[in-house]
Protein backbone atom coordinates (compact mmCIF):
# COMPACT_ATOMS: atom_id res chain seq x y z
CA UNK A 1 0.00 0.00 0.00
CA UNK A 2 1.51 3.16 -0.79
CA UNK A 3 0.80 6.12 1.52
CA UNK A 4 0.23 8.93 -0.74
CA UNK A 5 -2.23 6.98 -3.16
CA UNK A 6 -5.05 4.89 -1.87
CA UNK A 7 -4.52 2.09 -3.89
CA UNK A 8 -5.27 -1.94 -3.19
CA UNK A 9 -3.94 -4.69 -5.78
CA UNK A 10 -6.35 -7.19 -4.02
CA UNK A 11 -9.00 -6.25 -2.04
CA UNK A 12 -11.38 -9.15 -0.29
CA UNK A 13 -14.78 -9.37 0.49
CA UNK A 14 -16.02 -11.79 3.14
CA UNK A 15 -19.79 -12.03 3.09
CA UNK A 16 -21.05 -10.41 0.00
CA UNK A 17 -24.90 -8.83 0.68
CA UNK A 18 -26.11 -5.47 0.73
CA UNK A 19 -22.83 -3.82 2.42
CA UNK A 20 -20.11 -6.25 1.21
CA UNK A 21 -21.46 -5.88 -2.50
CA UNK A 22 -21.97 -1.94 -1.67
CA UNK A 23 -18.19 -1.73 -0.76
CA UNK A 24 -17.45 -3.45 -3.74
CA UNK A 25 -19.29 -1.50 -5.86
CA UNK A 26 -17.78 1.99 -4.76
CA UNK A 27 -14.17 0.39 -4.24
CA UNK A 28 -14.17 -0.24 -8.03
CA UNK A 29 -16.13 3.00 -9.12
CA UNK A 30 -13.33 4.81 -7.20
CA UNK A 31 -11.02 2.80 -8.87
CA UNK A 32 -9.29 1.83 -5.16
CA UNK A 33 -8.45 -1.46 -6.24
CA UNK A 34 -6.79 -3.46 -9.22
CA UNK A 35 -9.28 -6.89 -9.11
CA UNK A 36 -11.78 -7.51 -6.08
CA UNK A 37 -12.16 -11.36 -4.54
CA UNK A 38 -15.29 -12.28 -3.26
CA UNK A 39 -16.23 -15.65 -0.43
CA UNK A 40 -19.06 -16.60 1.58
CA UNK A 41 -19.75 -19.25 3.61
CA UNK A 42 -22.19 -20.92 1.13
CA UNK A 43 -21.03 -19.86 -1.94
CA UNK A 44 -25.09 -17.89 -2.60
CA UNK A 45 -23.56 -14.35 -2.37
CA UNK A 46 -20.58 -14.74 -3.45
CA UNK A 47 -21.41 -16.86 -6.70
CA UNK A 48 -24.71 -14.15 -7.43
CA UNK A 49 -21.65 -11.07 -6.80
CA UNK A 50 -20.01 -13.02 -9.47
CA UNK A 51 -22.66 -13.56 -12.07
CA UNK A 52 -23.25 -9.27 -11.57
CA UNK A 53 -19.74 -8.06 -11.85
CA UNK A 54 -19.76 -7.09 -8.69
CA UNK A 55 -16.57 -9.05 -7.57
CA UNK A 56 -13.64 -10.62 -10.22
CA UNK A 57 -13.44 -13.94 -8.45
CA UNK A 58 -15.54 -16.25 -6.10
CA UNK A 59 -12.63 -18.01 -3.86
CA UNK A 60 -13.48 -21.13 -2.74
CA UNK A 61 -11.72 -21.04 0.78
CA UNK A 62 -10.97 -18.45 3.31
CA UNK A 63 -7.22 -19.29 2.68
CA UNK A 64 -7.12 -18.03 -0.58
CA UNK A 65 -8.30 -14.89 0.36
CA UNK A 66 -6.20 -14.42 3.27
CA UNK A 67 -2.74 -15.21 1.21
CA UNK A 68 -3.64 -13.41 -2.13
CA UNK A 69 -5.48 -10.00 -0.96
CA UNK A 70 -4.11 -6.65 1.08
CA UNK A 71 -7.45 -5.47 2.28
CA UNK A 72 -10.23 -7.32 3.61
CA UNK A 73 -13.57 -6.53 4.64
CA UNK A 74 -15.25 -9.26 6.50
CA UNK A 75 -19.44 -8.06 6.32
CA UNK A 76 -21.38 -11.02 7.56
CA UNK A 77 -24.22 -11.46 10.11
CA UNK A 78 -22.02 -10.79 13.56
CA UNK A 79 -21.83 -14.06 15.17
CA UNK A 80 -20.37 -15.16 12.33
CA UNK A 81 -17.44 -12.39 12.11
CA UNK A 82 -15.28 -13.91 15.22
CA UNK A 83 -14.58 -17.00 13.71
CA UNK A 84 -13.90 -15.77 10.08
CA UNK A 85 -10.87 -13.20 11.78
CA UNK A 86 -9.61 -16.30 13.54
CA UNK A 87 -9.22 -18.22 10.21
CA UNK A 88 -7.62 -14.97 8.35
CA UNK A 89 -5.35 -14.52 11.66
CA UNK A 90 -3.72 -17.64 10.54
CA UNK A 91 -2.55 -16.85 7.41
CA UNK A 92 -2.69 -12.84 6.63
CA UNK A 93 0.83 -11.32 6.24
CA UNK A 94 2.23 -8.58 7.35
CA UNK A 95 0.99 -5.75 5.70
CA UNK A 96 -2.53 -7.17 4.90
CA UNK A 97 -5.57 -5.07 6.34
CA UNK A 98 -8.70 -6.69 8.04
CA UNK A 99 -11.75 -4.97 9.19
CA UNK A 100 -15.46 -5.97 9.29
CA UNK A 101 -18.63 -4.04 9.07
CA UNK A 102 -20.66 -5.82 12.24
CA UNK A 103 -22.89 -3.23 13.94
CA UNK A 104 -21.62 -4.71 17.60
CA UNK A 105 -18.10 -4.35 18.36
CA UNK A 106 -17.86 -6.59 21.62
CA UNK A 107 -15.23 -8.94 19.74
CA UNK A 108 -12.89 -6.64 18.89
CA UNK A 109 -10.78 -7.22 22.04
CA UNK A 110 -10.54 -10.91 21.90
CA UNK A 111 -10.45 -10.94 18.16
CA UNK A 112 -7.76 -8.20 17.32
CA UNK A 113 -5.25 -10.28 19.82
CA UNK A 114 -4.87 -12.92 17.75
CA UNK A 115 -3.71 -11.32 14.80
CA UNK A 116 0.40 -11.69 14.72
CA UNK A 117 0.96 -8.68 13.07
CA UNK A 118 -1.88 -6.44 14.54
CA UNK A 119 -3.63 -6.80 11.12
CA UNK A 120 -7.11 -6.29 12.72
CA UNK A 121 -8.86 -2.47 12.93
CA UNK A 122 -13.07 -2.72 13.37
CA UNK A 123 -15.13 -0.53 11.74
CA UNK A 124 -19.31 -0.08 11.42
CA UNK A 125 -20.36 1.79 8.43
CA UNK A 126 -23.37 3.02 9.68
CA UNK A 127 -25.47 2.40 6.11
CA UNK A 128 -27.83 0.41 5.22
CA UNK A 129 -31.93 -0.53 3.75
CA UNK A 130 -34.22 -2.93 4.72
CA UNK A 131 -33.33 -4.96 1.77
CA UNK A 132 -30.19 -7.71 1.85
CA UNK A 133 -28.14 -9.83 -0.84
CA UNK A 134 -25.95 -8.70 -3.17
CA UNK A 135 -28.43 -7.82 -5.50
CA UNK A 136 -29.49 -4.64 -3.25
CA UNK A 137 -25.73 -3.12 -2.94
CA UNK A 138 -24.96 0.51 -4.85
CA UNK A 139 -22.10 2.22 -4.86
CA UNK A 140 -23.30 5.75 -3.26
CA UNK A 141 -24.56 3.46 -0.27
CA UNK A 142 -22.13 4.84 2.53
CA UNK A 143 -21.76 8.51 0.84
CA UNK A 144 -22.54 11.26 3.52
CA UNK A 145 -23.45 8.51 6.19
CA UNK A 146 -20.89 8.08 9.66
CA UNK A 147 -18.63 4.91 9.82
CA UNK A 148 -17.27 4.04 13.52
CA UNK A 149 -14.41 3.04 13.62
CA UNK A 150 -12.57 1.65 17.08
CA UNK A 151 -9.15 0.74 17.43
CA UNK A 152 -7.79 -0.26 20.36
CA UNK A 153 -4.50 1.40 22.42
CA UNK A 154 -2.58 -1.67 20.77
CA UNK A 155 -3.46 -1.13 17.31
CA UNK A 156 -1.48 -0.04 14.65
CA UNK A 157 -1.53 3.76 13.64
CA UNK A 158 -0.75 3.40 10.11
CA UNK A 159 -3.48 0.22 9.75
CA UNK A 160 -5.58 2.70 11.73
CA UNK A 161 -5.54 5.49 9.09
CA UNK A 162 -5.79 3.13 6.16
CA UNK A 163 -8.80 1.66 7.64
CA UNK A 164 -10.17 5.35 7.99
CA UNK A 165 -8.90 6.33 4.02
CA UNK A 166 -10.75 3.55 2.88
CA UNK A 167 -13.65 4.94 4.69
CA UNK A 168 -13.70 8.32 3.82
CA UNK A 169 -12.85 7.65 0.10
CA UNK A 170 -16.76 5.93 0.03
CA UNK A 171 -17.98 9.51 1.03
CA UNK A 172 -18.23 8.61 5.43
CA UNK A 173 -17.64 10.59 7.93
CA UNK A 174 -15.22 8.57 9.92
CA UNK A 175 -15.93 8.86 14.56
CA UNK A 176 -13.39 6.67 16.39
CA UNK A 177 -14.57 5.40 19.75
CA UNK A 178 -14.08 2.87 21.98
CA UNK A 179 -15.66 -0.57 21.02
CA UNK A 180 -17.28 -0.53 24.16
CA UNK A 181 -18.62 2.76 24.14
CA UNK A 182 -19.90 1.88 20.35
CA UNK A 183 -21.94 -0.70 21.71
CA UNK A 184 -23.62 1.45 24.15
CA UNK A 185 -24.29 4.00 21.76
CA UNK A 186 -26.01 1.71 18.97
CA UNK A 187 -28.04 0.48 21.69
CA UNK A 188 -29.54 3.34 21.94
CA UNK A 189 -29.41 4.62 18.47
CA UNK A 190 -29.98 1.59 16.61
CA UNK A 191 -30.77 -1.77 18.38
CA UNK A 192 -33.60 -0.66 20.80
CA UNK A 193 -35.38 1.21 18.19
CA UNK A 194 -35.18 -2.18 15.90
CA UNK A 195 -36.46 -4.24 19.00
CA UNK A 196 -39.54 -1.70 19.30
CA UNK A 197 -40.67 -1.91 15.86
CA UNK A 198 -40.40 -5.25 15.71
CA UNK A 199 -42.68 -5.64 18.89
CA UNK A 200 -45.33 -2.71 17.33
CA UNK A 201 -45.78 -4.68 14.33
CA UNK A 202 -46.19 -8.10 17.15
CA UNK A 203 -47.87 -5.95 19.07
CA UNK A 204 -50.78 -6.05 16.82
CA UNK A 205 -50.60 -9.25 15.02
CA UNK A 206 -53.64 -11.24 15.95
CA UNK A 207 -55.77 -7.85 15.61
CA UNK A 208 -58.78 -7.32 13.15
CA UNK A 209 -61.77 -5.04 12.42
CA UNK A 210 -64.20 -6.43 10.05
CA UNK A 211 -62.04 -9.39 8.59
CA UNK A 212 -59.16 -6.88 7.85
CA UNK A 213 -55.89 -6.86 9.70
CA UNK A 214 -55.99 -3.21 11.80
CA UNK A 215 -52.50 -2.49 9.88
CA UNK A 216 -54.65 -2.01 6.77
CA UNK A 217 -56.14 1.32 7.97
CA UNK A 218 -52.21 2.73 8.68
CA UNK A 219 -50.92 6.14 7.60
CA UNK A 220 -47.53 7.50 6.65
CA UNK A 221 -46.73 7.06 10.26
CA UNK A 222 -47.15 3.61 11.15
CA UNK A 223 -45.41 2.55 7.75
CA UNK A 224 -42.64 4.60 8.66
CA UNK A 225 -42.15 2.31 12.05
CA UNK A 226 -42.73 -0.94 10.19
CA UNK A 227 -40.33 -0.54 7.22
CA UNK A 228 -37.26 -1.49 9.74
CA UNK A 229 -39.42 -4.23 11.24
CA UNK A 230 -39.18 -5.73 7.42
CA UNK A 231 -35.26 -6.25 8.28
CA UNK A 232 -33.10 -9.47 8.61
CA UNK A 233 -34.19 -11.68 10.81
CA UNK A 234 -30.51 -13.90 11.11
CA UNK A 235 -28.71 -10.30 11.36
CA UNK A 236 -30.87 -8.93 13.96
CA UNK A 237 -30.61 -12.00 16.23
CA UNK A 238 -26.79 -11.98 15.79
CA UNK A 239 -27.54 -8.07 16.95
CA UNK A 240 -29.76 -8.43 19.74
CA UNK A 241 -27.64 -12.12 21.38
CA UNK A 242 -23.90 -10.02 21.03
CA UNK A 243 -25.28 -6.60 22.57
CA UNK A 244 -27.70 -7.95 24.80
CA UNK A 245 -26.93 -6.28 28.04
CA UNK A 246 -26.50 -2.67 26.94
CA UNK A 247 -30.19 -3.28 24.52
CA UNK A 248 -31.64 -4.15 27.65
CA UNK A 249 -30.64 -1.40 29.26
CA UNK A 250 -31.68 1.01 26.57
CA UNK A 251 -34.92 -0.88 26.64
CA UNK A 252 -35.50 -0.18 30.33
CA UNK A 253 -34.84 3.39 29.97
CA UNK A 254 -37.34 3.53 26.90
CA UNK A 255 -40.12 2.07 29.11
CA UNK A 256 -39.35 4.49 32.06
CA UNK A 257 -40.17 7.33 29.24
CA UNK A 258 -43.03 5.37 27.98
CA UNK A 259 -44.38 5.15 31.43
CA UNK A 260 -43.85 8.84 31.87
CA UNK A 261 -46.01 9.45 28.68
CA UNK A 262 -48.69 7.11 29.90
CA UNK A 263 -49.01 8.36 33.49
CA UNK A 264 -49.77 12.16 32.20
CA UNK A 265 -52.42 10.17 29.74
CA UNK A 266 -54.32 8.69 32.58
CA UNK A 267 -54.49 11.49 34.68
CA UNK A 268 -55.56 13.73 31.39
CA UNK A 269 -52.61 16.32 32.49
CA UNK A 270 -52.06 18.24 29.40
CA UNK A 271 -49.76 20.46 30.20
CA UNK A 272 -47.32 17.50 31.20
CA UNK A 273 -48.35 15.83 27.87
CA UNK A 274 -47.25 18.71 25.66
CA UNK A 275 -43.59 18.97 27.62
CA UNK A 276 -43.03 15.74 27.02
CA UNK A 277 -43.63 15.92 23.29
CA UNK A 278 -41.97 19.27 23.22
CA UNK A 279 -38.96 17.77 25.10
CA UNK A 280 -39.13 15.19 22.44
CA UNK A 281 -38.80 17.52 19.45
CA UNK A 282 -35.97 19.58 20.96
CA UNK A 283 -33.84 16.93 21.02
CA UNK A 284 -34.38 16.27 17.39
CA UNK A 285 -34.44 19.96 16.52
CA UNK A 286 -31.04 20.60 19.02
CA UNK A 287 -29.66 17.22 17.63
CA UNK A 288 -25.89 17.09 18.30
CA UNK A 289 -25.72 20.07 20.69
CA UNK A 290 -24.89 19.75 24.04
CA UNK B 1 -76.67 19.68 -3.71
CA UNK B 2 -77.45 17.82 -7.32
CA UNK B 3 -77.26 14.76 -7.26
CA UNK B 4 -75.84 13.20 -10.07
CA UNK B 5 -73.07 16.49 -10.69
CA UNK B 6 -70.87 17.01 -7.31
CA UNK B 7 -70.66 20.54 -7.08
CA UNK B 8 -70.90 23.20 -4.39
CA UNK B 9 -71.94 26.64 -4.16
CA UNK B 10 -69.96 27.47 -0.97
CA UNK B 11 -67.58 25.24 1.05
CA UNK B 12 -66.26 26.17 4.31
CA UNK B 13 -63.10 25.32 6.21
CA UNK B 14 -62.60 26.26 10.10
CA UNK B 15 -59.03 25.92 10.87
CA UNK B 16 -57.04 26.12 7.49
CA UNK B 17 -53.97 23.93 8.73
CA UNK B 18 -52.33 21.52 6.36
CA UNK B 19 -55.58 19.32 6.43
CA UNK B 20 -58.23 22.11 5.83
CA UNK B 21 -55.51 24.04 3.15
CA UNK B 22 -55.13 20.69 1.33
CA UNK B 23 -58.84 20.25 1.17
CA UNK B 24 -59.69 23.58 -0.47
CA UNK B 25 -56.50 23.26 -2.51
CA UNK B 26 -58.21 19.61 -3.98
CA UNK B 27 -61.73 21.38 -4.07
CA UNK B 28 -60.88 23.95 -6.22
CA UNK B 29 -58.63 22.44 -8.29
CA UNK B 30 -60.91 19.85 -9.29
CA UNK B 31 -63.69 22.48 -9.89
CA UNK B 32 -65.98 21.00 -7.03
CA UNK B 33 -66.77 24.40 -5.23
CA UNK B 34 -67.70 28.06 -6.45
CA UNK B 35 -66.48 29.39 -3.53
CA UNK B 36 -64.45 28.86 -0.56
CA UNK B 37 -64.25 30.40 2.70
CA UNK B 38 -62.24 30.10 6.06
CA UNK B 39 -62.25 30.24 9.14
CA UNK B 40 -60.03 30.15 12.49
CA UNK B 41 -60.33 30.63 15.90
CA UNK B 42 -57.27 33.20 16.22
CA UNK B 43 -57.48 34.78 12.38
CA UNK B 44 -53.75 33.35 11.93
CA UNK B 45 -54.46 30.37 9.14
CA UNK B 46 -57.51 31.60 7.64
CA UNK B 47 -55.52 34.95 7.28
CA UNK B 48 -52.26 32.84 5.70
CA UNK B 49 -54.81 31.17 3.70
CA UNK B 50 -56.19 34.15 1.90
CA UNK B 51 -52.85 35.79 1.04
CA UNK B 52 -51.82 31.84 -0.35
CA UNK B 53 -54.84 31.97 -2.56
CA UNK B 54 -55.96 28.95 -0.88
CA UNK B 55 -58.99 30.37 0.29
CA UNK B 56 -61.33 33.40 -1.45
CA UNK B 57 -62.67 34.82 1.70
CA UNK B 58 -61.71 34.89 5.79
CA UNK B 59 -64.95 34.55 7.85
CA UNK B 60 -64.92 36.95 10.87
CA UNK B 61 -67.24 34.51 12.41
CA UNK B 62 -68.67 30.88 12.38
CA UNK B 63 -72.10 32.17 11.92
CA UNK B 64 -71.03 33.42 7.96
CA UNK B 65 -69.60 30.37 7.44
CA UNK B 66 -72.64 27.92 8.85
CA UNK B 67 -75.28 30.89 6.90
CA UNK B 68 -73.46 30.71 3.58
CA UNK B 69 -71.78 27.54 3.22
CA UNK B 70 -73.09 24.27 1.54
CA UNK B 71 -70.79 21.98 2.97
CA UNK B 72 -68.52 22.27 6.01
CA UNK B 73 -65.30 20.69 6.87
CA UNK B 74 -63.95 21.54 10.39
CA UNK B 75 -60.48 20.72 10.34
CA UNK B 76 -59.06 22.08 14.18
CA UNK B 77 -57.24 19.89 16.52
CA UNK B 78 -59.74 17.11 18.17
CA UNK B 79 -60.97 19.10 21.09
CA UNK B 80 -61.74 22.26 19.16
CA UNK B 81 -64.21 19.95 17.05
CA UNK B 82 -67.23 20.09 19.43
CA UNK B 83 -67.71 23.43 20.84
CA UNK B 84 -66.76 24.01 16.66
CA UNK B 85 -69.49 21.68 15.60
CA UNK B 86 -72.02 23.00 18.65
CA UNK B 87 -72.11 26.47 17.25
CA UNK B 88 -72.25 25.73 13.48
CA UNK B 89 -75.22 23.80 15.12
CA UNK B 90 -76.95 26.16 16.04
CA UNK B 91 -77.62 28.42 12.19
CA UNK B 92 -76.88 25.74 9.78
CA UNK B 93 -79.94 25.16 7.47
CA UNK B 94 -81.15 22.11 6.35
CA UNK B 95 -79.56 21.06 3.49
CA UNK B 96 -76.17 22.27 4.96
CA UNK B 97 -74.03 19.52 5.18
CA UNK B 98 -70.98 19.18 8.43
CA UNK B 99 -68.35 16.84 8.55
CA UNK B 100 -65.00 17.06 9.86
CA UNK B 101 -61.57 15.64 9.75
CA UNK B 102 -60.47 14.58 13.29
CA UNK B 103 -57.90 11.86 14.19
CA UNK B 104 -60.52 10.92 17.03
CA UNK B 105 -63.91 10.07 16.97
CA UNK B 106 -65.87 9.99 20.59
CA UNK B 107 -67.60 12.82 20.46
CA UNK B 108 -69.52 12.30 17.21
CA UNK B 109 -72.45 10.64 18.83
CA UNK B 110 -73.40 13.81 21.55
CA UNK B 111 -72.26 16.73 18.84
CA UNK B 112 -74.56 14.61 15.66
CA UNK B 113 -77.44 15.11 18.42
CA UNK B 114 -77.45 18.82 18.33
CA UNK B 115 -78.16 18.98 14.94
CA UNK B 116 -81.82 19.70 13.83
CA UNK B 117 -81.41 18.37 10.51
CA UNK B 118 -78.86 15.11 10.96
CA UNK B 119 -76.42 17.91 9.48
CA UNK B 120 -73.25 15.84 10.55
CA UNK B 121 -71.18 12.74 9.10
CA UNK B 122 -67.76 12.63 11.10
CA UNK B 123 -65.05 11.81 8.90
CA UNK B 124 -61.11 10.88 9.12
CA UNK B 125 -59.06 11.46 6.11
CA UNK B 126 -56.10 9.29 7.01
CA UNK B 127 -53.54 11.36 5.63
CA UNK B 128 -51.00 13.99 6.57
CA UNK B 129 -47.27 14.91 6.81
CA UNK B 130 -45.35 16.31 9.84
CA UNK B 131 -45.77 19.71 8.80
CA UNK B 132 -48.53 21.84 10.28
CA UNK B 133 -50.00 25.22 8.43
CA UNK B 134 -51.91 26.34 5.16
CA UNK B 135 -48.75 26.41 3.70
CA UNK B 136 -47.83 22.97 3.69
CA UNK B 137 -51.05 21.79 1.90
CA UNK B 138 -51.07 20.15 -1.24
CA UNK B 139 -54.24 19.87 -3.76
CA UNK B 140 -52.64 15.62 -3.68
CA UNK B 141 -52.58 14.98 -0.03
CA UNK B 142 -55.70 12.45 0.07
CA UNK B 143 -54.52 10.84 -2.95
CA UNK B 144 -54.71 7.49 -2.70
CA UNK B 145 -55.24 7.41 1.22
CA UNK B 146 -58.00 5.87 3.25
CA UNK B 147 -61.01 7.95 4.70
CA UNK B 148 -62.57 6.38 7.55
CA UNK B 149 -66.87 7.57 7.45
CA UNK B 150 -68.40 7.09 10.78
CA UNK B 151 -71.73 7.12 10.26
CA UNK B 152 -75.10 6.72 12.67
CA UNK B 153 -77.56 4.23 12.75
CA UNK B 154 -79.61 7.75 12.72
CA UNK B 155 -77.48 9.70 10.32
CA UNK B 156 -79.04 11.02 6.89
CA UNK B 157 -78.28 8.52 4.16
CA UNK B 158 -78.19 11.33 1.25
CA UNK B 159 -75.32 13.35 3.73
CA UNK B 160 -73.60 10.29 4.47
CA UNK B 161 -73.37 9.56 0.32
CA UNK B 162 -72.15 13.26 -0.54
CA UNK B 163 -69.60 13.09 2.21
CA UNK B 164 -68.27 9.67 1.26
CA UNK B 165 -68.20 11.16 -2.92
CA UNK B 166 -66.58 14.62 -1.74
CA UNK B 167 -64.04 12.12 -0.24
CA UNK B 168 -63.69 9.64 -3.50
CA UNK B 169 -63.63 12.68 -5.63
CA UNK B 170 -60.25 13.93 -3.74
CA UNK B 171 -58.86 10.24 -4.42
CA UNK B 172 -59.36 8.73 -0.82
CA UNK B 173 -60.53 5.15 -0.57
CA UNK B 174 -63.62 5.12 1.84
CA UNK B 175 -63.94 3.11 4.61
CA UNK B 176 -66.83 3.37 6.67
CA UNK B 177 -66.94 1.85 10.83
CA UNK B 178 -68.28 3.14 13.83
CA UNK B 179 -66.72 5.46 16.30
CA UNK B 180 -66.00 3.72 18.48
CA UNK B 181 -64.66 0.79 16.01
CA UNK B 182 -62.70 3.62 14.75
CA UNK B 183 -60.65 4.98 18.30
CA UNK B 184 -59.62 1.27 19.03
CA UNK B 185 -58.26 0.86 14.90
CA UNK B 186 -56.31 4.16 15.43
CA UNK B 187 -55.28 3.57 18.60
CA UNK B 188 -53.46 0.50 17.69
CA UNK B 189 -52.05 1.90 14.05
CA UNK B 190 -51.44 5.46 14.50
CA UNK B 191 -51.85 6.74 18.24
CA UNK B 192 -49.91 4.17 20.10
CA UNK B 193 -47.26 4.24 17.49
CA UNK B 194 -47.13 7.85 17.97
CA UNK B 195 -46.53 7.89 21.68
CA UNK B 196 -43.89 5.24 21.44
CA UNK B 197 -42.09 7.81 19.24
CA UNK B 198 -42.03 10.37 21.51
CA UNK B 199 -40.51 8.21 24.12
CA UNK B 200 -37.65 6.59 21.98
CA UNK B 201 -36.80 9.95 21.69
CA UNK B 202 -37.41 10.98 25.37
CA UNK B 203 -35.53 8.39 26.52
CA UNK B 204 -32.27 9.34 24.74
CA UNK B 205 -32.76 12.72 25.45
CA UNK B 206 -29.69 12.94 28.03
CA UNK B 207 -27.62 10.36 26.05
CA UNK B 208 -24.13 11.96 25.25
CA UNK B 209 -21.19 10.50 23.71
CA UNK B 210 -17.78 12.89 23.64
CA UNK B 211 -20.26 16.05 23.84
CA UNK B 212 -22.69 14.73 20.79
CA UNK B 213 -26.22 13.75 21.40
CA UNK B 214 -26.49 9.92 20.49
CA UNK B 215 -28.97 10.35 17.72
CA UNK B 216 -25.60 11.87 16.00
CA UNK B 217 -24.75 8.58 15.61
CA UNK B 218 -27.88 7.33 14.12
CA UNK B 219 -28.94 5.54 11.12
CA UNK B 220 -31.67 5.44 8.60
CA UNK B 221 -34.10 3.71 11.13
CA UNK B 222 -33.87 5.66 13.82
CA UNK B 223 -34.87 9.17 11.21
CA UNK B 224 -37.59 7.34 10.21
CA UNK B 225 -38.59 6.80 13.66
CA UNK B 226 -38.40 10.41 14.48
CA UNK B 227 -39.76 11.89 12.08
CA UNK B 228 -43.14 11.38 13.37
CA UNK B 229 -41.83 12.67 16.99
CA UNK B 230 -41.67 16.38 15.30
CA UNK B 231 -45.26 16.29 14.75
CA UNK B 232 -47.42 19.18 16.82
CA UNK B 233 -47.73 19.18 20.61
CA UNK B 234 -51.36 20.49 20.52
CA UNK B 235 -52.82 18.44 17.96
CA UNK B 236 -51.21 15.43 19.45
CA UNK B 237 -52.31 16.28 23.16
CA UNK B 238 -55.44 16.57 22.03
CA UNK B 239 -55.62 12.92 20.50
CA UNK B 240 -54.22 11.59 23.50
CA UNK B 241 -56.88 13.34 26.26
CA UNK B 242 -59.46 12.32 24.13
CA UNK B 243 -58.46 8.40 22.96
CA UNK B 244 -56.98 7.94 26.07
CA UNK B 245 -58.35 4.66 27.19
CA UNK B 246 -57.70 3.11 24.03
CA UNK B 247 -54.61 4.33 23.46
CA UNK B 248 -53.34 3.27 27.03
CA UNK B 249 -54.77 -0.44 26.07
CA UNK B 250 -53.08 -0.57 23.07
CA UNK B 251 -49.62 0.43 24.89
CA UNK B 252 -50.12 -2.52 27.47
CA UNK B 253 -50.01 -5.01 24.76
CA UNK B 254 -47.07 -3.58 22.77
CA UNK B 255 -45.28 -3.37 26.39
CA UNK B 256 -46.28 -7.38 26.49
CA UNK B 257 -44.73 -8.06 23.26
CA UNK B 258 -41.84 -6.05 23.70
CA UNK B 259 -41.46 -7.76 27.30
CA UNK B 260 -41.51 -10.67 25.66
CA UNK B 261 -38.54 -9.90 23.31
CA UNK B 262 -36.68 -9.02 26.26
CA UNK B 263 -37.39 -12.08 27.65
CA UNK B 264 -36.18 -14.11 24.63
CA UNK B 265 -32.72 -11.56 24.36
CA UNK B 266 -31.93 -12.32 27.99
CA UNK B 267 -32.73 -15.72 27.76
CA UNK B 268 -29.90 -16.31 25.39
CA UNK B 269 -32.51 -17.61 23.00
CA UNK B 270 -31.90 -17.72 19.31
CA UNK B 271 -35.03 -19.74 18.48
CA UNK B 272 -37.00 -17.53 20.49
CA UNK B 273 -35.88 -14.29 18.71
CA UNK B 274 -35.98 -15.59 15.31
CA UNK B 275 -39.56 -16.56 15.72
CA UNK B 276 -40.51 -13.34 17.54
CA UNK B 277 -39.09 -11.40 14.23
CA UNK B 278 -40.47 -13.73 11.78
CA UNK B 279 -43.94 -13.37 13.19
CA UNK B 280 -43.59 -9.48 13.08
CA UNK B 281 -42.46 -9.47 9.22
CA UNK B 282 -45.38 -11.82 8.58
CA UNK B 283 -47.92 -9.25 9.67
CA UNK B 284 -46.22 -7.02 7.36
CA UNK B 285 -46.03 -9.50 4.08
CA UNK B 286 -49.38 -10.66 4.66
CA UNK B 287 -50.75 -7.32 5.21
CA UNK B 288 -55.09 -7.05 5.42
CA UNK B 289 -55.15 -10.89 4.82
CA UNK B 290 -56.67 -12.83 8.12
Amino acid sequence: MNQEELFFNCVGVVGVGLIGASFALAMRERRLAREIWGYSATGRSARKALELGIIDRQCKTLSELARNCDFILVSTPVLSIPPILKSLSLEVGKDTIVTDGGSVKSFVKECSSLFKFNNFIGSHPIAGTEKSGPEAGFSSLFDGSVCIVTPLEESDLNKYNTVCRVWESLGMNIVSMAPEAHDIVMAEVSHMPHAIAFSIVYAVKDKYYDGKRVTDFAGGGFKDFTRIAKSDATMWADIFLSNSKNILSSIEDFKEALNCLSQVIEKGDRKGIEDFILTARDVLLKNGKK
